[in-house]
C-alpha cells in the first residue's frame, strides 16, 4: 500500500508558512506500515492541483490532500477533486445544517460563503467535522482513494487519526508494523560512523537479500545536534518489530559505545540532568563565550531545578574576578577554565562546576584565534580542562562549544 | 522564470525532520521574482530522485535539489543528477584537496568515503563549500538548470544566497529589480496591525489598478519573533526600487510607531545593543525562568562585550540571595523582580539592570499559575517592573518572556 501527501496552499510555496502537516502525516503513514514515496506542495491553482492529484494516483494507491477546504475563493480542493473524479459538487444538507449550528452555538452570524464548505463531490463520503467548520472527504476512483482534510493542524490530525488512517489500513488489509528508533551521537564524524557501521549494514543487507526481515540503518547529520543513527524495522506485529529494533540497538551500541548520548526525543541536556540526579549531584555553570546558552539549554528540561543551581555569565573580565574568583591569568586559557569551573561550583553552592571560555569571533581575542575554546570541569574536589578548536561562524562556535562541554560533563559523570 | 524545489531525504518523508529548507527557498525565490509552482519531497532512492528531477525540468526552467550530498551511502543526489544529465561522475581534485585540508585544520583523520563528496557530474560547475565539506553544484541540461545544495540549513542558505539565486536571476535576464524590506514588530496583535494598515494597503491597491508601480505589503506572524511586515517593490532600476521602498517604509512607520523594533536581519538584541551604545550605558542581567536565554541572545550580537557585562542565572533561590542580594519575598513577585534588576546592575557593575522571574511550567510554582512573569528594569537609580501573563508551553513562555523583557528595555532606552 502506497499513499502520497499533497499539501495545498500558495502560502506554503511562498514560505510564509512551514508545512509541518506533511511531516506529521509521513510519520502516521510510516507507523501504519504504509509507504510514502513522494510528498508534494502545490499552490491554490485548480489545474495544478488536478495534475498533482492525478500524478499521485498514477504512482500510488491513495493521496491525502491537505488544505484548501476553507470558505474563501482560493479554497478549491473540493472543485479539484470533483474534476479528477469527473463529477459535480452537491450541497450536503447534513453538513450544511452542522455548519449553521456551529455558528449559532458560537453566537456568530454566518457569512454565506461558509456554505461552500458543505459542497461535496457526488458520491464522496464525508468525514464529519468536529472542531472547525470544514468536513473531510473520502473519495474513490476505481481502486484508488482520495482523502481531503483541512490544513489547520489540529483539525487535520483529528480527522486523519479518526478516519483516514483506519480507512487506509482497512483497504491495505494491513498486517505489517513499522517502528523507528533514533540513536543520537556526539563526537564522531559522519564518515567515521559510516565506516564503523559498514559491516553491520552489509550484514543487514545480505539478511534482506536472503529473504529474512532485517532492520535498516540510516544516518542524519544534524549539525549542532550531532549525528543521528536511525534504525527502522518492519514486522508482522508490534512485538516483533520492537524485538528487532531492540536487538539492532544493542548491536549498534556495541559498535558506537559512549558516542550514543540519547535516544529519540531525549537531548544532551536531559541526559546530563538524568546522570546528575542518579549521582545525587547539583550543577553550577560559568559561561563566557556561550553567554547563557548552556544555562538556557539546561533549563529547557522540565524539572531542572532539582539539579541545576544556576549559571554565572561573566562576559566582562571584572565579572569573572568578582563573581567567580578568577585570577589575573589570560581569559582564554586552561587555568582560567579550571578556575571558572571551581568558582561556579563555589558561587552557586553546587557539587559540580562546568565552565566555558573562548573566542567566538568574529575577530581573534586575548591573543587566541577564533574558535579556541576551553571547557573546564570541577568534580570531586579536582578540576580538569579540555581545549577545543572549532570552526564556523560565531553562533555555530557558541553552539558547538555548548554541546561539546555538556558531552564532556556527561562522559565525566559516566566515569569515562 | 520558474524554478521547483526538490527536498531529498527519507527522513523528510518519515516525518523525522520537518522540511524547513523548502519554505526558506520558496521565500528567496519569491523575493527574486521567480515563480515556484511545485515543491516535492522524495526519499533516498535513485530512480525516484531521477524521475522527480526530470519532471521538475519538464514543468519549470530549473530545479533546486536540497540534501543528499553527504559522504554516506544513502547520499545519492550526485549520482541521480549525473544520470539525468547522462554523464559520469569525476573526482574534482580541487574539491578533494579542500576537503582534506578541512579535516587537517580540525586535526581529524578523514575517512575515505568523504572523497565521495569530491565527485562531480562531468561538466558541472562547483559551488565551493565554505562551512561543511560538501560542495554545491550548478548543472545545465539544454536551457534548463539543476542546482544541488546540502540539506544542512546554514550550508544550504549560504550557497543559495551566494550562487543559486544570482545564477537564476542572471539566466532570467531579470530586468526588473525586486526589493523587499521586512519591518519587525513587537507588541501588536496581527489583527490590530492589519486594521491599522488597511487604509495604506487600500491606497496601494488602487495605485496599482491605476497603472502606477506601487509596493505591496504582506504580514507574516512569526510567533516568538513577532509579526513581520514585508514591503516589496518592483522597479526598472535598483535606485527606483529603493526609493519606492524607502517611501513606503516611512509611511508604515508613521502608522505603526515604536512597535517596529528592527529591519530585515536586525534583531531585538542588536537594537537594544545599539541603543545602549548610543546612550553610553552597560547592561547586567538577572535571569530565573529564562535560564540564560536572555544573555545568550544578547551575546549572539558580535561586539556585545562593549555593552553587555554579564548575566546571573539564579535558578536556585539561595543563588538569588547570595549573588543578587534579593530578600526573603516570594520568588515570583514585583519586589523580587525589582531587587533582581538592581542586584544584577550592582553585582555586574553595570549602568542598567534587567531581570526575569516567573513560572515557565509545566506546573504552577510559588503559588503563581504557569505563565506568570515579572520583568524588572533598574535604570538611572530607579527600579520598575511589569507583569506579563503568557500562555503556551514551557519553551514558548521562556522565549516570549525574553523578547518581551528586551522590548521593555528598548522602550525605556527610547524614553517611551
Amino acid at each position: 500500500m502506497r499513499c502520497e501527501v499533497l499539501a495545498i496552499g500558495t502560502e506554503l510555496l511562498l514560505g510564509q508558512v512551514v508545512d509541518t502537516n506533511s511531516a506529521w502525516l509521513g510519520e502516521q503513514l510510516a507507523g501504519a506500515g504504509i509507504d510514502c514515496h513522494f510528498q508534494v506542495k502545490v499552490g491554490d491553482n485548480q489545474p495544478r492541483i488536478v495534475a498533482a492529484i492525478r500524478q499521485a494516483l498514477a504512482r500510488a494507491d491513495a493521496v491525502i490532500c491537505c488544505g484548501g477546504l476553507g470558505p474563501t475563493q482560493d479554497d478549491i480542493t473540493r472543485e479539484a477533486i470533483a474534476e479528477v473524479l469527473g463529477v459535480d459538487l452537491d450541497l450536503d444538507e447534513e453538513v450544511a445544517a452542522r455548519i449553521e449550528e456551529m455558528f449559532r452555538a458560537r453566537g456568530r452570524t454566518m457569512a454565506l460563503n461558509n456554505m461552500r464548505q458543505a459542497e461535496v463531490p457526488r458520491g464522496a463520503q464525508v468525514i464529519p467535522q468536529r472542531r472547525g467548520t470544514a468536513p473531510g472527504l473520502i473519495c474513490r476512483l476505481g481502486d484508488r482513494s482520495i482523502y481531503a482534510v483541512p490544513g489547520v493542524p489540529h483539525e487535520m490530525r483529528d480527522m486523519v487519526e479518526r478516519a483516514v488512517i483506519p480507512d487506509l489500513m482497512a483497504r491495505a488489509g494491513q498486517s505489517a508494523t513499522i517502528l523507528s528508533r533514533t540513536l543520537r551521537t556526539w563526537g564522531l564524524a559522519e564518515s567515521t560512523l559510516a565506516e564503523r557501521l559498514a559491516p553491520r549494514i552489509a550484514a543487514l543487507d545480505s539478511a534482506v537479500s536472503g529473504g529474512a526481515a532485517a532492520p535498516t540503518i540510516a544516518f542524519l547529520a544534524s549539525g549542532i545536534e550531532g549525528i543521528k543513527v536511525r534504525l527502522t524495522a518492519k514486522a508482522a506485529t508490534q512485538a516483533e518489530a520492537e524485538a528487532l529494533i531492540a536487538a539492532e540497538e544493542a548491536a549498534v551500541r556495541q559498535v558506537l559505545g559512549p558516542a550514543v548520548f540519547a535516544v529519540d526525543g531525549e537531548t544532551m541536556e536531559s541526559t546530563v540532568g538524568g546522570l546528575l540526579v542518579a549521582a545525587g549531584k547539583t550543577l553550577g555553570v560559568a559561561e563566557s563565550l556561550t553567554g547563557g546558552l548552556v544555562g538556557s539549554r539546561l533549563t529547557a528540561v522540565a524539572g531542572a531545578s532539582a539539579w541545576f543551581r544556576g549559571s554565572v555569565v561573566a562576559y566582562a573580565t571584572e565579572a569573572k574576578r568578582a563573581l567567580l574568583g578568577v585570577g589575573d591569568g589570560p581569559a582564554v586559557s586552561e587555568s582560567t577554565a579550571r578556575e571558572m569551573a571551581a568558582g561556579a561550583a563555589t558561587a552557586l553552592d553546587a557539587d559540580v562546576g562546568l565552565s566555558f571560555t573562548g573566542v567566538a569571533g568574529p575577530t581573534d581575542a586575548d591573543g587566541q584565534p577564533v574558535g579556541t575554546v576551553w571547557v573546564g570541569v570541577a568534580y570531586d574536589g579536582a578540576t580538569d580542562a579540555r581545549l577545543l578548536r572549532l570552526s564556523g561562524g560565531r553562533e555555530q562556535i557558541r553552539q558547538i562549544a555548548a554541546i561539546s562541554g555538556l558531552d564532556l560533563l556527561r562522559r565525566r559523570l559516566l566515569g569515562l
